[in-house]
């Protein structure tokens, strides 16, 4: 079964919103079997809209739309729709007064322009939204087709795709079996990892497996899929389950998680594997390195917090750092983020710390020490150990890429027992 | 002008991949003057890949491909685009040996895989890419039409797009001028917003300006546009200037920004116009609010750094909370989040320091502090204030609004000079 993903909205177009709402759909609707045909994002326009519906009720067995429901003068879907199905908009009296006391419930007003979004097609399903006031619409067309369309907020789609959707289009249609898994690689490029693994690559076609590589800075992901009828999954999660495992005993060394999970859930399984803890001392990562730990559940366990030193009053003050290697070095040497991943080690008593300091631009840079350049540490057990990279001029990719690394060898640290035995 | 943007690949159709790139494009082509007619994001395969250029060019002057370039197998665009400009891949000498210097210089093998890469369209312009190792590719159609190939990987597109793409667009066609500006507004719905400014709003259409409301969890922005031929520059700057100003006369007392920056950049200037600082505290937001300021550009002048202190221990030693308000009171209350405030503006020395201390879930909560239950507090110069919020269930969202919660706090008290006039 395929479904196409209708994304309405400008502010898509002009770049001021990331289409976050269709990897969201795309990975819900893959779990549950369904193939997403393609994505379309489009503008606000009845032509725009009419078109994109059209050519996605061609292409696919579900269309689901999202956005251009707000109370506002820029939307438009309703009438598009109401248009395609040949019917017209009513006031549906009890929409109008689940709205009304959202408002009241919240202490804001209630305006007509509020009340006008219970002004719905008469000949579809109205889908509550209680986390909002423009409600989903569920359509069906002769054929057995439908077409749903939702808000473009994502926690309001998100609601409703997990409480009236998804279980809609399983009940409506008949669903395939799809499975994959992910396998996270790190310290291998593409290329390589290809070479490494192309014998069993090869054979994969012949047993209905699929293969795509995903580099991301400092990582690749390995996705495999296998599809096939609902009553074969048994057979089909046994067959994926063999061929991850045939991948991991190639590119063993080089694996670092499974499933979407990546580096900060596999440095917190390994630290609580051996019931060990970590904190951080981040100055050019500015707390980035803290919150990719503690976005991950249950992280608590074993992130115990951090310090943001980031100016040098507060590497002083909180993580012990000499004003003297500060005067002699400068802040982003060697001795300040050893300095700083001890200090943070030592006052919040954990087992590992970590610790960044660099310049992430744009200014700031000299040609000893241009924009880019991070000095890290790990601090465990046996003692420090840092490393300097650059990484590139963007300010955002030196923080996100200086935070993966800064991971990747505090991940391998934990897993050798310490630093001494890591490279360089 | 109107361009369209396709995406390939698999991975932004299963949702593992969110597609940034199109919205870094659609930035960037908009500044030029483009308009982006549609994004569409299909799979891997060469049906699809056909199709969708047909019906790029079909609708667009240009059509921007991203991905399918890369080294292993699951890439295919080269070829479906030799076959669609009537030509044959052929080895690139030149660019081969780029390649081979490209992973020289890494240390890195440079496998056979690699110099296939080099294996591209006769009829084409090579576009070299410094950052990797797909090149780009520029085709032009006999009516004048441009598709152009890049890499998916985005800050390979991105130097492509920077230094290849929008400068030959930009010799190759006429552009239009095309300018918007965007006013955030914070503690405001959209509908009431919208209510506020109809008058003005109502005659936009007939001036030729375009408004659209964005909103976003605990902010909404409003974006105006105006477009003329490119000699008409000044006249529609001036035309854009006079409505913007109008909308920020009428919608003041909400406005927090302009452009892109949003609330981080909000409070960083605040802080800086005044010659202050400010520092985080964060139990439940780990390290979200730091980096969130830490990632503008200067932020360093009034950002001096925080503490994360995810586990109660970090917040005993670091902070200075009272083991007793802790055991009184839990970590989620009033006096914790007061006291971790003030301990962080004491011992960091800062004007201003924000704290949260919340359940963030999926677990830890309780019925009288549900998952989603954040306390916060700002401390400044005449004290400290707590305030204490529910955001919903899902993680990830709690984390990100109470981040933005808290800041929009810190952004009154510092316009307020204080904590006190402020509303509980």
């Amino acid at each position: 079964m395929r479904v196409h993903l209708l994304s309405i909205g400008d502010e898509l177009l002009l770049g001021q919103t990331v289409n976050t709402n269709a990897a969201w759909m795309g990975r819900k609707l893959t779990e549950d079997g369904w193939r997403v045909s393609s994505v379309s994002a489009i503008s606000d326009s009845p032509e725009a809209i009419r078109e994109a519906l059209d050519r996605g009720l061609a292409e696919a067995d579900a269309v689901l739309i999202t956005g251009g429901l707000g109370p506002t003068k820029d939307d438009l879907t309703k009438h598009v729709l109401a248009e395609h199905f040949g019917t017209e908009l009513v006031m549906h009296e009890d929409i109008a007064a689940g709205i009304q006391a959202w408002f009241e419930s919240r202490n804001v007003p209630f305006l007509e322009v509020n009340r006008l979004q219970a002004m719905l097609p008469r000949d579809c399903t109205v889908l509550p939204n209680p986390l909002g006031t423009a409600s989903g619409m569920w359509f069906e067309r002769p054929g057995g087709k439908v077409v749903v369309s939702m808000p473009g907020v994502p926690y309001e789609m998100e609601g409703l795709m997990l409480n009236e959707v998804l279980p809609r289009l399983r009940s409506h249609f008949e669903l395939p079996t799809t499975l994959y898994q992910t396998v996270v690689t790190a310290g291998i490029g593409e290329s390589s990892l290809a070479e490494l693994v192309a014998e069993w690559e090869d054979a994969l076609p012949a047993k209905g497996v699929s293969l795509a590589y995903l580099p991301s800075p400092g990582q690749v992901k390995v996705r495999l899929g296998v599809q096939g009828p609902a009553e074969d999954r048994e057979a089909l999660q046994t067959l994926l389950n063999d061929e991850v495992e045939a991948f991991v005993a190639l590119a063993e060394k080089h694996v670092i998680g499974r499933g979407d999970s990546g580096l900060p859930e596999a440095v917190l399984s390994a630290l609580k594997e051996r019931g060990q803890t970590a904190c951080t001392a981040e100055s050019c990562t500015g707390g980035t390195v803290a919150s990719m730990l503690t976005a991950v559940p249950g992280a608590s366990a074993a992130m115990w917090g951090g310090v943001v030193a980031y100016d040098n009053s507060v590497k002083v003050a909180q993580l012990g750092v000499a004003q003297s290697d500060l005067d002699a070095h400068g802040a982003v040497s060697e001795p300040v983020v050893l300095a700083m991943a001890r200090g943070a080690r030592e006052r919040l008593g954990t087992t590992w710390a970590v610790s960044t300091s660099g310049i992430a631009g744009p200014t700031g840079g000299t040609p000893e020490k241009p924009v880019g350049t991070v000095w890290m540490a790990v601090s465990g057990p046996d003692g420090e150990r840092a490393w300097c990279h650059r990484f590139g001029s963007q300010r955002e990719r030196i923080i996100q890429r200086a935070a993966r690394r800064i991971l990747t060898h505090l991940h391998h640290a934990i897993q050798e027992g310490g630093v001494k035995g890591l490279e360089e």
